[in-house]
């Protein structure tokens, strides 16, 4: 009845997509990812980044260190060549080269012989979860430290240890990695990952290796806007491309942080500071759509690199799109947020949920209704089933051009007639497309 | 306690209403009403327009086919002489006589012979309810029809029958009637309904006759407002007076589509599509005072003619008030909704319900206190009942004058005020005429 | 971790403050002021105002009988030195000096000899509580009355009677006492509390006590805000003293009615006719914090010196602090309103309350992040606790300083953010300090 759609409102993404495999190609490239120790800055960080780049398009950047950033300066590179504890038995009891979350991140370079007594202040463990090991960071206060188990530290005896960091902090370098693809509008949507988490998979290489899938499947899609894709090391690496960008990010109209995108947890959307951004009722409808018992919460200042995007000076309309969010899960930021952790379907989910957002906000816009004074006849376009044997769908169709040709006074955009009306906004698109091949309606300036 | 009314505010329409009365009037024109058979044009709506202006002044008007309106044309005029279906041994297995749901509204011409097999194709009934004739209409694509009951139906053989349906489809005119009420303000309130339906009591011959009804009482009552009653065929009849009046439409200030209104279910409202209109919280007040448990709905682009005075080219704060609503009754739309589905006192209830709208719409206004500092002294006006013994009519007056007074900064209706203080609009507007009467309250410009 | 406040933000009035002791003060002072006949004139208010001059510094005005105040004139003062009915026996069966709730006030002197049947039309009681003398006023109708329990009154015989009320009803004047603590900054906080019921002491005993223990504590702290009490006789006090000061009254920013506040219910807070003003939201955030059950109610032309304040000519930001608000106890405007009902532990419950409110109006304002681009780097100025560790504590004002940069962008107050954060406004108050210590807030012009 609604004919084909031939207006760029009709383009779809999900038409190729096998989903199954989707959540493989998600799952694989995390694998792959998995055992590079990353920080904020450093070699890990290139190598992701090289990955990556065998797959999109990407920019690769470097910020030199002590390069200021609004408050902030870029600081020192770390790097990282091995790390252990022995006993007296010559005995490596803690090693780097098992976990690389064996060492607190940024830790300093040491090489010494102390006691239990004396290592105990630089140990961290679970003691809730035995056999766990803690991941641990302290980018901005000189010190060093180990991560280990609770079984590991309980076994430890009282005798005298080698301890060694074979770490470089200096002038380096801090490295981001960026994929742009154009769009025929101005507007650019933002989709925004960390980096800087080593062997962990929820959180982060989830949200890093999704953002690859998305990026590849945009590439081959007809674009109304620009998709920025950052990969970037949390906070610092934000506030960088941010420093740098000024001018840049106040072209993004809609963003999306991902991240703990992986597990098998429901999907759940943290508002952006706005709250009533156009990303934010994009988010929430497909939410409703598809999963009606996802989670919205409002934003908090707290998470990830919404913090910077929504400081008060910038104000994006960024928000952050997980499954469990960061925190409520018990194996965050441990070695078990690991590869069994994140499964294909719950990554093939959250692409597909990314897809439909994108189709959204491409699709979303505000139209008028060119024949405003009472309903314009539709029987007489074949826009309305014959008498009689109306399927469920064709009423939801005749429903859907009603509700549009009501709504369309240049007030209401498609997203909102879609949330007025309870349809989804796929079958508000279609008769918007069918209306608009029509000539009943018309893009409001 | 407080003085009698004296002032404009103070009419009532109610008074000398008698309700049981009121509710037989309107089913015996029901009835009178029933036996013809109307279409959106022809002779039947012309015969019902006639009983009508028996009771009230009424202009009727005739629109020639081919006369454009909006997106629209006036279609030919469709009436009937007879129609049935004739077994081989010659008997009238369906006959249009017994009723004239039996024919598709507008069928063309047919006299044929025909087998069952080629029949069946122009035949409707509902196995679901095996004694009822459903009705159906094909306004706009040239075609013929029998609506038969299932067990009449499934009670034919297979042999040759006669089919004749006697119509003609010529150029004429549409038919419409309209009952003007002037006031004494400009500004509008239209009642309107449908006049289109053949045997049919619910939908809408309860509006039709409701209206009639409300009319002759409101002909007799002090009117601030013009009243305006629309009889028009549905759809193309509410098109074609919007096209004929479309300066005249601005003037409507408050507006009811009266369908479905006769039935034993509880009231309800379907919003205009302004949703907070004046006529929206009226009615809501009204419900709310008299059924509290009366549904209330957002506006929706399907139903009866709010659908042509709420496009957006008008976008008219015109509701619906019905009991059932359309659709939400098995017996909508067919030979069930006969006179048996609505009964006099709900039909009475319905009027007293649009009566006490009147008199809200009448009576809502937003004034100013006089001594808007502090409270004046209501003692020495006589306004307070004096000291001890208070009943609760008396406190609830007094509730009324002090709400009045601290409410009444010429941004805040009467409407409002009871809203607010949670008293009935009756013992607001009372307590308005009080203070009108004695100074402290005056209209806002 | 945030340094001890010093900057003007960190004054605390609670502190010095034992509660316990506070309790005691305020019932104390209920006993010694419960014995005084007070009404809207006279002697009774006068003493009562001396008393609380030995305490606090008060201003006490007399306004002559016959000035106008808006729609009203300052009536004339009535004193009463006796008032007794004696029986034929002599005895005194009603006496003045038992409790002056025996005599309604304001009435005429009479002197008379009656039989029961007589006296029985000027005769109160309360059937449902036997042993409770109602309490009754005929302020402005001239007339007598006596007011007993309903077992005295079942027990009189039928006799004749010698009626004795020596009273006067002459010229003289309305008087009121007024403490104002200046500010150092424009803009007036009202306490008003009404002083012209005798033997009552929840209504209103309890908020003349706590006004005048507050305005104490408040006289030894640094104030941003002037502090006015009124001590007024209800309406025709407030009608007086807004008519004295109409310009001053709109250097009142923040106000409350102090009234039915010792009792042992829940706390409950009504709110100003603005509804959304400051106070209204200070109360609501210090009720949330202290206790989530406390009502709030929404604002209605009835209750106490509110009715003034908030009339549409002045519309104060003014609401009302209770216990049990009046009406809502059976006790009253009786004779068990006496000094059971209040309770120390209620009053310093109260006061604390009150104190509360205080703080917040005191502190609260609109603010702008210094460094709006990108989060601070909080680490380096050490408001970040280092890794690992953190109490609960530390999170909570970890998070206040992330919300406060994060909002303050010029729209949003410390209340607002307190409000968004879930956060208890002294948790704010104490980051937004340490924030201005550091240069990263500067107030909002």
């Amino acid at each position: 009845m609604i004919p084909a759609g031939r207006s760029p409102l009709d383009e779809t993404v999900s038409q190729s997509l096998d989903i199954e495999q989707a959540g493989g190609e998600i799952h694989d490239r995390i694998r792959r990812l998995y055992p590079i120790c990353r920080s904020i800055t450093g070699n890990g960080v290139r190598e992701t980044l090289r990955i990556i780049a065998g797959e999109i398009p990407i920019d690769i950047r470097e910020v030199p260190s002590g390069t200021a950033a609004f408050d902030w300066h870029i600081p020192r590179e770390w790097n990282i060549r091995d790390a252990y504890i022995k006993n007296s038995a010559g005995e490596r009891v803690v090693d780097f080269n098992a976990s690389n979350l064996h060492v607190v991140s940024y830790s300093v370079p040491v090489r010494s012989r102390m006691s239990l007594a004396q290592l105990q202040p630089h140990l961290f463990s679970i003691p809730d979860h035995p056999d766990w090991i803690p991941y641990k960071t302290s980018y901005y206060r000189e010190t060093w430290g180990f991560c280990l188990s609770e079984r590991q530290r309980s076994a430890l005896r009282d005798e005298l240890y080698e301890v060694c960091i074979d770490s470089t902090l200096e002038n380096g370098h801090l490295t981001y990695g960026e994929c742009c693809l154009p769009g025929t509008e101005t507007g650019e949507v933002l989709f925004s990952t960390h980096v800087c988490h080593p062997s962990l998979c929820n959180d982060n290489l989830s949200g890093v290796s999704l953002a690859v899938s998305l990026a590849k499947r945009l590439q081959s899609r007809k674009r109304r806007y620009t998709y920025r894709f950052l990969f970037v090391p949390g906070t610092i690496g934000a506030i960088a491309w941010l420093s740098l960008n000024e001018k840049r990010a106040t072209a993004v109209k809609h963003g999306l942080v991902l991240a703990c995108i992986g597990d098998r947890g429901r999907l759940s959307y943290k508002q952006s500071r706005q709250g009533i951004a156009e990303i934010d009722r994009v988010v929430q409808h497909v939410l409703t759509q598809s999963d009606p018992g996802g989670r919205v919460e409002e934003f908090s200042p707290y998470g990830y690199d919404e913090r910077q995007y929504c400081s008060p000076g910038f104000n994006l309309p960024v928000g952050v799109l997980s499954r469990t969010p960061h925190g409520q899960f018990a194996e965050y930021h441990t070695s078990a947020d690991n590869l069994d952790l994140v499964d294909a379907a719950s990554l093939a989910d959250s692409l597909e949920t990314c897809l439909s957002i994108v189709e959204v906000l491409e699709a979303n816009g505000t139209f008028l209704n060119t024949s405003p004074k009472c309903e314009p006849q539709l029987g007489k376009r074949g826009l309305y089933a014959a008498m009689g044997g109306h399927s469920a769908d064709n009423r939801r169709q005749e429903a859907a051009l009603l509700w549009i040709l009501n709504q369309s006074d240049g007030t209401q955009s498609l997203l909102d007639i879609a949330g007025k009306s309870g349809l989804p906004f796929a079958v508000i698109r279609a008769a918007a497309t069918a209306l608009l091949d029509n000539g009943l309606l018309r893009p409001s300036v």
